[in-house]
């Protein structure tokens, strides 16, 4: 007799080896960031290229398709039938991108990338719009591997959150931006708190400090660490080894705070996954937008709370003496200062949203051909004056200022973050209601009982659920702005108030 | 019309693929030793065993084969006759050994060394003898895919130092033994000299100090990195990114020092291939005995010469005022001290040797039968009290100090030591005589024509001859213990004089 794991074994043993050769391309990736001599750059290329390669070589062999075949034909019972569904998906989509488009994809986004920054230093656009005009083309070209979907986005958009489509997000993002407009020139105008006090801060203090608040939430740095890049990223090799970087300001604290938890709240997620899902595809997060949930509620829902400042200031004015006059509620109000801003990753949590849908626009607009690249500068202009009342000094500050278009597709990169905004709140509303007490709980800095709802409902699942019905089963209903909007009213409405 | 060229870039872009996967799987190694947090380790080792065997499976690709076979016969005219060579010896290896072997090998080793770190703690040898004996075992299994060789460590020795066996190295190591044994018995008689003052000296300071030395002889950071491990190494992940890890203790300055000009010249070797050989197993050192004779040559012939001395202690006096009473001639006998060892590690560089020696004889009577594992202890006592005139107090400070034969195999291991002791006098004398006045090169700091001296004759060449050709070429002879002796005779014989 043959039991369902003699029969799952083999398509397990081929995931496990893709998976291994992922945990290689990560570990190359993070060291290119955080510990990788500049003479290195040339041959790691070729080596994150030839992995890329082999693992692409794998999802394409015959041989994971009969393994794939046998399972969903021999085990019907229900078992493994999230692992099918999800393998069959990946699958699918792996065998309709030919080989030589990852290679030419892989090369032109490294150029891309090189344009970029070029750009960014001498200010010489006319390489890196060249190059935008292929990543366009290049994208196009993607989406029509997926003849089946309604729009040239939707395939782009399904890689990182699968399901969502042009259609889906539009109206939601339509509704967000209408209701979001008015409130950041409202909140905008209140007079501004003052900010914390200025340091210099030592730079080991800095990093000990957020360390030691990310492992009060609960990452595990048995089976993490902390290291320092100019763009800050959380990432997973196994189970076992989730990582962390994050940067400092000599002179801000709020840098190495905000992104230290951030990222820890992705790599959480990560390590909460069911171990039993290690060396399959669902041991990841359900989408680019749950992922972004989960680190988005631990800086914003959690960080950027008052009772969070009553556990966490103490602590800080132990290592900073310059803190010594602030207190909780001036903590508090000094980290969630609403201003008009040019750069994304600069805003406070209301705007942020308005600089994520312009991006989310322009793209369709490219992909749809109603805008050229050669106008996309002026068009980026035009939406920030509408939508945020400022208008950009240059390319830096403007159309060059995100990297996501110059080593990616145009579309697909942006609408993770405003769904991940938007879950965040109604992930920790539900965890609120069934919790109790959670704002007691974070002011003793008591953490676990918020982390032990989020593994319950959220990270043990992995990529298991669909993204749908994990917000379901979570917090009772689907996708939905308004838990956002009413947390956004109560905290900054309050706020706006007082003042 | 096809061109050389044409019939050879098959071959080269496969060996590249294996090279990539390679540069993997040491960032993997390395990242093991130096970053990974300890709940890295379980799916690392797996990862590990994953690109080993895609490694392995690329070697016994018929396609390589055929492509090698193709440069072989279209291709006559001398220009890839080091590349062929190389890679038909390469793959004649691998493909005696199957792959059945590799997996079992890698998780035997896997296992072994956890239990050589758990008996080193708890003292409890019982299990690892049993690994050991396996071990054997193994080795033995190893060295029937070569039923040609004379003797079953030929196999072995042939991986880490081809061409070397059994019979060309007895008579080498029993004559460097018999003229050892009388000098290290009179030399470490003599009265000690002075030591180095104690610190306690500041960790950042001394690997700054140790990185500032390499630097002077010629590491480049560009292409590089020094990192903190429990025991030194140098590893290479591609020609732009060699890196070295060292080790510190807070009160011996010599620890850093040594180790770190050690693992340099290693490194500097790796970085002074000609770039032309990247991507093709010609890129690596000539052989473990070359290999260390390079890193034996910064180490021992230049920083523990007088000469160097003269030019190092300013500087580290500059960052350590503890050195303030001693001067260059104090220094260089402080660093030059015989005395009878139980650790070959921490052993001087006349009785290092016997540490050696003792371990390739005993590796031959346990691969000869006439030697079990359980009465190793007793033979490794032995050895010491004849040959070094110190017994050890147990099994760490004994025949369980070395990790070597619980990673690896019985045999093959330790012979690249002595080798590469014995030709760092050839190639230091040789250079001394081509270049003139190295000493006064050293006194003043300018390590640039000894370093152009290597770069030339051994570097730069890599792989591409066979050692033998490449020690005739650099030094006008064979392999000779001549030099080595002299060596030992005027450094240590007139420090003993003197005293």
């Amino acid at each position: 007799m043959t039991s369902d794991s003699d029969v799952v074994a083999p398509l397990r043993s081929r995931l496990q080896e893709i998976e291994d050769l992922g945990g290689a391309i990560s570990l190359l990736t993070w060291d290119q960031s955080v510990t990788m001599p500049p003479g290195g750059a040339e041959a790691r290329g070729r080596q994150l290229a030839t992995l890329g390669r082999l693992r692409h070589e794998r999802w394409l062999d015959p041989e994971l398709e009969r393994d794939l075949a046998a399972v969903e034909r021999d085990v019907p019972d229900g078992a493994t039938a999230d692992l099918v569904r999800v393998v069959r998906h990946d699958l699918e989509r792996a065998s309709r991108v030919p080989n030589d488009y990852v290679a030419r994809s892989a090369a032109h986004a490294a150029a891309s990338y090189d344009a970029w920054l070029d750009a960014r230093r001498t200010g010489a656009v006319e390489r890196v719009v060249g190059m935008l005009e292929r990543t366009l083309d290049l994208s196009l070209e993607y989406a029509g591997f997926f003849p089946e979907v309604a729009h040239p986005a939707d395939a782009l958009i399904d890689d990182a959150d699968e399901g969502a489509t042009v259609a889906s997000l539009r109206p939601l993002f339509g509704r967000l931006r209408d209701e979001l407009v008015p409130r950041v020139a409202a909140w905008s105008g209140a007079p501004p708190p003052p900010p914390l006090p200025a340091g210099p801060f030592a730079v080991d203090e800095q990093l000990a400090a957020a360390l030691e608040l990310a492992q009060a939430f609960g990452y595990d740095l048995g089976r993490g660490r902390q290291d320092l890049t100019a763009h800050p990223f959380a990432i997973r090799f196994a189970h076992g080894d989730v990582r962390i970087t994050t940067r400092v300001k000599p002179d801000d604290l709020t840098e190495v705070l905000f992104s230290t938890l951030h990222e820890a709240g992705h790599a959480m997620y990560e390590q909460g996954v069911d171990p039993g899902l290690e060396g399959t595809p669902l041991a990841e997060g359900a989408s680019a937008g749950v992922h972004e949930s989960q680190a988005r509620l631990w800086e914003n829902q959690v960080a950027r709370s008052r009772a969070f400042w009553h556990f966490a200031l103490p602590r800080l004015q132990r290592r900073f003496p310059a803190l010594a006059g602030v207190d909780a509620d001036g903590a508090f109000r000094a980290v969630n200062r609403v201003r008009r801003s040019l750069i994304r990753t600069d805003a406070d949590e209301v705007t942020y949203n308005l600089h994520v849908i312009v991006r989310f626009d322009l793209e369709i607009e490219l992909l749809e051909g109603r805008l050229a690249v050669r106008d996309l500068a002026d068009a980026w202009a035009e939406r920030y004056a509408a939508d945020l009342g400022v208008t950009p000094t240059g390319a830096v500050d403007g159309w060059l200022q995100d990297v996501h278009w110059f080593a990616g597709t145009i579309g697909g990169s942006f609408q993770g973050y405003t769904l991940g905004n938007v879950l965040s709140a109604q992930f920790f509303a539900a965890a609120a209601r069934e919790v109790g007490d959670v704002e007691a709980h974070m002011a003793a800095g008591d953490f676990a009982p918020l982390r032990a709802w989020l593994t319950e409902n959220v990270y043990r699942h992995g990529r298991s659920k669909p993204v749908d019905r994990l917000v379901h089963d979570a917090t009772g209903g689907p996708l939905d702005v308004e838990p956002y909007l009413a947390y956004l009213d109560r905290k900054f409405g309050g706020l706006a108030g007082v003042r």
